[in-house]
Formats: structure tokens, C-alpha cells, sequence
């Protein structure tokens, strides 16, 4: 923060002052972007012209009054779509090589050879079609997968992904993939787009890779999914309740890999966050346009074409 | 075996049955490419040949009598390249983004999140650049990874693996790398190329993929340099003896995952192994040149370039 210090005042504040930070301040930073606090001090933020979330995900902060205000929203949008991408292709291979089961044998002591999966041919099916969703499909099919988008507008030759199917049928197409990627934007319309009817459309060997936002999945129904074997993986990175609860069934369920939200998170992503910001600060400072400017109506950076 | 019975009379034996089956047999199809039953059935083996191993290394059978005959020997050259890539690039994602810690913290029910490491940009060294070798360079570079390898012939403008060190100097090589992938044939000069001395130049981050043989690195040297932190990691699917002991202390060494050389054996893969010693018995018959053809002396199939 050193850079902005130099040309601008600064209040660092906590959720409890905001309310008083808020006050005189044209410029709102919130690292914390599972935080509602901006939405109990927004009545005092007359001032306020822009806000910035260090995050992907805007979801916390679009409530109406935002949505409604001239206050400009920008996000980290890009920035994690390199990591994000490896954190999905990782969990891609170790499912089809069984890396997990090779280390419950490995602590069993058990020698047990099988035959794997070949990844390269096989399929995945990518929910969200912004810039992440775009970035792990390049990824997919730099090693050989064949992939799709589900988005809101569909397509027959998209340059990233071929074809684009209608999120709003994805019953209709989940059929076709061995790898359900999970990566949409939270917005009204995606709220549990992943239910039950989803599930029974998904292949019995399907693969559920899920590092958007847990809200997105009917948590219920993934896990009567998986005990059912309806579907017969899930690696997942969010939930509905963050941290996930040490009583929830999720940890222990049959094809289940839990991580704590961390896909995008790779050494010195607090540092790429601070320079996305800072760099954005210089150009308001110059009047120039921001980049990455969040659509406050669709909940994500609109794609430019 | 349908398409050869047709054309050939075909005799099926095991280890035990070989001396008598060998008698008057052109050709030889060894499955178990473990066996040492070839060796002990030679003077026997008349009418021999052609000798097919279905596997890429033909390390057993390289014994004096047969290396010195005029008895043409074929592998499976090709057939494991991509399987065998994906699993090492498996391997390498998993370890970056700690998927194995993961899921110790979940059998916990704990919720920690960390950072984990970005994989573009990282370094792997390929020990090994012949066809299984340079498949895993091409698949680490299409994901992001700077690749070297490491073989008897340097170069500095090789298409696969842009700069090839040399093999017999490793140590002078290691320490440029995050990954250190083993996929070299194993030869009299390659036995034990992964030493102490190896170990010690390496990076106390660095990454060891064992996918070859086992005999490729001492063992012993191997756990002390675990232990003493002078590497960080390795993930091993070959061993000195195999199946891997039950009393052996790789298994629960720190950083240390064991698979049972299963890295190329994807779903399929008899079926493949069997397709391509097919194809090569319709040239035999044809008269036509046989692919795949090992130099015995090297001890695997030269490139034609």
C-alpha cells in the first residue's frame, strides 16, 4: 500500500469501523470478500465512488442499493485464472490416475496394481464462461480433454470452447461429460443450478469439480448423489458454509476431496492482488478508464466482444 | 491372439514350460517383462528369430547370448508415452497444490487453508529423452512448465526439450530444477545414475518423478536425502524390488507417495500391448520391416534421427 499512501489518504479499518471509515472515503478496498459489512455501512458512504474486491466473486456485495448507486465495482477479475485452471487440471488427473486411492494403499502398506484412466480424449463440461471458465479450457484441452461451456448465451464456435450450451438446460447436456466443472459467477439465476435433475443426468463415472462459489450446488443433492452413485466424484474447494463445518457429511462421503478455498490461491497472491489494485488506483488517479469494471447488473466483468 | 492363431501356429506356456515350448518357435511374445525365463531357456531356442516384449523396458532380456545373436528384438515403443505423461504431469500438479495434504487434513476434518505453488513456470528436468521422455516434455510445456533433458547426446536446440544436458554430469544439472522426472532405460550405465552425489546438488524444494526403473536410483540414498530434507518430495512407481515390501521404509517415508508401476497402464492397455504385436507379426509375415525394432546394444528402439 506504500505506493497509494504516497498519494492518497488512507484508513485501514476492520467489519465494526467501517461504518465511521466509510464516511469521507471515495475509494473502498475490501479484501474480505465474504464480508456484508459494506452493506450495514452503506448509508454512510456518501462519499464512496468506487469500490474494489480483491476476489473474483462480487456476489457479497451486490446488494440493491450498490446495484442501483453510480458507485463504479471493479474485481480481481484475471488474476486467478492461471491458478484456478492448474487447481482443476490437478484434480482432473488425480482422479483418472487414482492418486488418492494409491495413498490409502500406500499407508496400508498394500501393494495393488490397476489399470487408470487416460485423460486426454475424455470430456468436460465447463459452467461459467467468463474468464476462468475460458482459461481452464484452454488448459483442458492443451492436454488433450474435449471440452464444452455452459453459459448464458450459447454457441456453435466459440474460440475457447466450441461449443457453448444453454446453462439454463444443463440437465440437457451434462450427460455428454466425464468432468463437470463447476466455475459460474453467484448471481440470482445460478443459485443451486447444480440439483438435483442435474445429478441424474450426470454419467454414473462423473466427476464433479467444484471451485466457484458452494452456493451453486444443492449440497443435499450432490451427497445423495454420491451415495446413490449416481455420480461417482466430487472434488470440491467451496460450500454453502465456509469454513465447512466439522459435523458436515461432505468430509467423509464416498468420492469426496475437500479443500479449503484455495484454488486461486498460489504464493504471492496477496502481493498480485495489491499490484491488480494499485494499478487501478494510478489509473483513477489519472482519470483514466478502470479495468475489470464488474456489469453490478449480470455480477461479473462483461467480456468486451 | 485371434488374428495370429489364424496365420501361425501359436503355443501358449509359462516360465516353468518355456525350455520345451521354445524349441521350434520363430517367434517369441514375452508378456511378463520381469521374466528372466528367456535367459535360462536360450540354448534351447533353435528356431528363434524375433523376440516382442510387451513393454517399453527390455532391461531382463538383454543378457550376452541374446544381445550377440542375429535374434531381432521389438518393444512396445510408443504405446505408454501418453498414459505414462499424464501420470507424471499427475504427480506433479498434485504435489504443487498439496492434494495429498489435503486430504490428510480432510480424514481431520480440518480446515486450513494454504498456498499452494503456481506450476507454469516451474522447471523439470527429464532424465531420459527417448519416445516416453519426450512425451512428457511436450505435455509439461503445453501446461506452462520450462523443460530440460537429460540423455547421452547434449544439444542446445533439440525440438522437445530445447537443451539437453548430459546424463553422465547430473549433478551438475539437477539444481536448475523443481522436478526431476526418471524415465531413462536402464542399462549398465544407468544403473544408480540417481545417487548421494545426485541428491545433494538437487533443490531442497525439488520434486523426484520415478516412472522408469527402479534400479535408476539408489534407494538408500534416496531416504536419507528425504530425511535429511536435502529434497522434498518423490513420487515413485518403479522399485529395486517389486512389489515394494511391506517392511520397506519408502512407504512411509515423509513426502513420499508409492504407486504400483501402473503409470502406463491405462484402461485398455493389454488389449493396445496386443494390437501392436500384431501388426508387426502381419510385416513379419509380409516380409515387410518390423517396427519398434530395440538396438541391443543400446538398449531401446534409436531414433531414426
Amino acid at each position: 500500500m506504500d505506493a497509494i499512501e504516497r498519494v492518497a489518504d488512507v484508513l485501514y479499518t476492520d467489519a465494526a469501523g467501517l461504518p465511521d471509515a466509510i464516511e469521507n472515503a471515495e475509494i473502498l478496498l475490501l479484501w474480505d470478500f465474504f464480508s456484508t459489512a459494506l452493506r450495514d455501512a452503506w448509508p454512510r458512504a456518501r462519499a464512496l465512488k468506487w469500490v474494489h474486491v480483491a476476489a473474483a466473486g462480487v456476489d457479497t456485495v451486490l446488494f440493491d442499493e450498490f446495484r442501483g448507486s453510480e458507485v463504479v465495482l471493479t474485481n480481481a477479475h484475471g488474476f486467478f485464472n492461471g491458478p484456478i485452471a492448474e487447481f482443476v487440471l490437478a484434480h482432473i488427473l488425480a482422479h483418472d490416475k487414482e492418486l488418492h486411492e494409491n495413498r490409502a494403499l500406500q499407508r496400508a502398506h498394500e501393494w495393488q496394481h490397476r489399470e487408470t484412466r487416460r485423460t486426454a480424449g475424455s470430456t468436460a463440461l465447463i459452467v461459467g464462461t467468463g474468464g476462468i471458465g475460458r482459461h481452464i479450457a484452454r488448459l483442458l484441452r492443451a492436454v488433450g480433454l474435449e471440452v464444452r461451456g455452459a453459459g448464458r448465451r450459447t454457441s456453435g464456435d466459440d474460440p475457447d470452447f466450441g461449443r457453448v450450451v444453454s446453462s439454463a438446460a444443463l440437465a440437457e447436456h451434462v450427460g455428454w461429460a466425464d468432468n463437470v466443472v463447476v466455475v459460474a459467477p453467484l448471481t440470482t439465476e445460478t443459485r443451486g443450478m447444480i440439483d438435483a435433475g442435474v445429478f441424474e443426468a450426470m454419467k454414473a463415472s462423473a466427476h464433479l469439480i467444484s471451485v466457484g462459489r458452494g452456493p451453486l450446488i444443492d449440497e443435499a443433492a450432490l451427497l445423495e448423489a454420491l451415495q446413490t452413485g449416481s455420480i461417482a466424484a466430487a472434488s470440491l474447494d467451496v460450500f454453502v458454509t465456509e469454513p465447512l463445518p466439522a459435523a458436515n457429511p461432505l468430509w467423509d462421503a464416498s468420492g469426496v476431496t475437500v479443500s479449503a478455498h484455495m484454488s486461486g490461491d498460489v504464493v504471492g497472491w496477496r502481493d498480485g492482488l495489491a499490484e491488480q489494485f494499485t494499478s487501478n488506483v494510478t489509473r483513477w488517479l489519472a482519470g483514466a478508464e478502470l479495468i475489470n469494471v464488474v456489469d453490478k447488473h449480470l455480477g461479473y466483468v462483461a467480456r468486451a466482444h
